[in-house]
């Protein structure tokens, strides 16, 4: 069994072990977005996911795919907002107990939603090394098992469900996109696009303020970014040596956005398609409309991430 | 034939002339939502519709309508906003010219949305009255044919697809809700239930700054609100007697809201289903919200209006 083949059946038992948890998320379209881009664009739209984000996907399958033993002690994870809480709806579905490491500068929203699923919150400073120490000190004392929000392969196979189902929903895409954090889901979405649609680009977004799976995938070395500068705060994450390592194999072209594109596009979004994303989801069409790559006429998936923002502090208002 | 009957085969013959243009628009549903009102809530998204709201639908049967020699000289109306985009882009996709005529106080979002179909837009102080023979003047002087945003049997048949649609989605509903501004949706969709959900309730809501509806409908006696207020623009115009008599004929309960109320709803449906709708669209949520109607554990339909907004003045950050 190929590499790939192992990565695809793994992948199809994600799918199948998250099916009941998850939502079947939509695939929606943009007449309008469509003509500025100058392709055709179809929206996986991961914001009407459980907890509002495609995390709840990883979450899901890492916590259910814990043996008996392994869950005992419940489960703990550092988040600055979505995948905290996709492990704390996943940790109460199970019955286990969940602890969530947040930053304390993480988004109002972020921090109710993680609450309000019943986890135990953990605030420390925003640094990961802290936050990573933090999580790790959490896990000793009471026996949780890490989830780790994108350094794992139950949480990427998860994350791949979302391009499984866009591929599925959508036949003949010649290019497949999503945004950069940690790696997570850009790793899934490679690993299943090179399975179902072999044939596509996978093109990689992340804000230039955050460009550290750039700099890798240029420079061929992990180059991690110390103080990440971009309001897609779901993308500040540097990517790991297991993340970087699909990105290299499976990402055929990572392109970077500035911080106004991203805003440009969160609110093209809002305003020609009615929805509401956050501004990490918006990076991939930032980056189509702002770096121009050669897509005339492509059809294109692009998977919206997530759609939790505080409604008190829009980018455009504030 | 019955006189419901009739009104069946009028509404069947709109949605076959409008199908090609205007979008089959999705049903969503919400837990957290449901969990709030104690029933289950199915929302019919015309937030997503053409122009970004159900109006497209009346406008589209009513320009479609039109013989050869009604449609050479265009048409007019009047309207705050979606009515006239919507006759806008009818007209623009019948080939024949619209003029419009707006309240200079109409949101600058819904402003450039008639202005972007290629309307010629006549502006003109914000009292019914005004607006009525802005556009009578317009008529006389062009020959354009008049497209009334609601006392029309044309558009009230266009409206009532959107009910249609619904039911036709949501098997057994025991309740159809909609917003009441000049009584054509209602009418429309009052129409639809009678004839294809016989059994299920119509409850339509207003806002209590608008609520004509509700005086005529208790008093039995047509009586408008000279001077609306209330942050739902698209609810601020008074029934008309042909709108009334389906109202009186085929509504079951007309249920008031607060402004607060309203506010709170709207920032509800963004915040737990990730959509954008206009404060219109979450009037019928904020009087069940608000209003507590004895509907524990009911199938209800609701009919989401539009999601046009002013992004940069949302009603909690101005």
């Amino acid at each position: 069994m190929s590499d790939l083949q192992a990565h695809a059946a793994t992948i199809r038992a994600a799918h199948r072990r998250i099916a009941p948890y998850i939502h079947h998320t939509p695939v929606l379209t943009c007449g309008r977005i469509d003509a500025i881009v100058g392709a055709r664009l179809f929206f996986k739209c991961e914001n009407f996911q459980k907890i509002g984000a495609f995390k709840a996907r990883g979450a899901f399958n890492a916590v259910l795919s814990l043996s008996e033993a392994e869950a005992a002690g419940g489960v703990v994870t550092h988040s600055s907002g979505n995948h905290g809480a996709a492990v704390a709806l996943a940790a109460r579905t199970r019955g286990i107990a969940a602890r969530i490491v947040m930053p304390e500068n993480a988004s109002e929203a972020k921090k109710a939603a993680v609450a309000a699923y019943g986890a135990e919150i953990t605030y420390c400073a925003p640094t990961l090394a802290v936050r990573e120490a933090t999580a790790a000190d959490i896990a000793r004392r009471t026996g949780a098992r890490m989830v780790h929000p994108f350094d794992d392969d139950a949480v990427i196979a998860g994350q791949a469900t979302a391009a499984v189902e866009l591929i599925e929903a959508v036949k003949g895409l010649d290019v497949v996109s999503c945004p950069i954090g940690g790696g997570g889901l850009v790793s899934g979405t490679a690993l299943a696009t090179r399975w179902l649609e072999p044939g596509a680009r996978v093109l990689a977004a992340e804000p230039a303020g955050a460009d550290d799976a750039w700099r890798s995938f240029a420079s061929g070395v992990l180059t991690p970014v110390d103080h990440p500068q971009t309001i897609a705060d779901g993308l500040r994450a540097s990517i790991a040596p297991r993340t970087f390592a699909h990105i290299r194999a499976h990402v055929d072209e990572v392109l970077t956005t500035s911080e106004a594109a991203i805003v440009e596009a969160m609110r093209l979004i809002w305003q020609s398609m009615k929805i509401i994303v956050e501004p990490s989801a918006a990076v991939p069409l930032a980056a189509l409309i702002e770096r121009r790559p050669p897509i005339a006429g492509l059809r294109i998936g692009v998977i919206l991430t997530g759609g939790n923002v505080d409604l008190d502090r829009l980018p455009w208002t504030t």
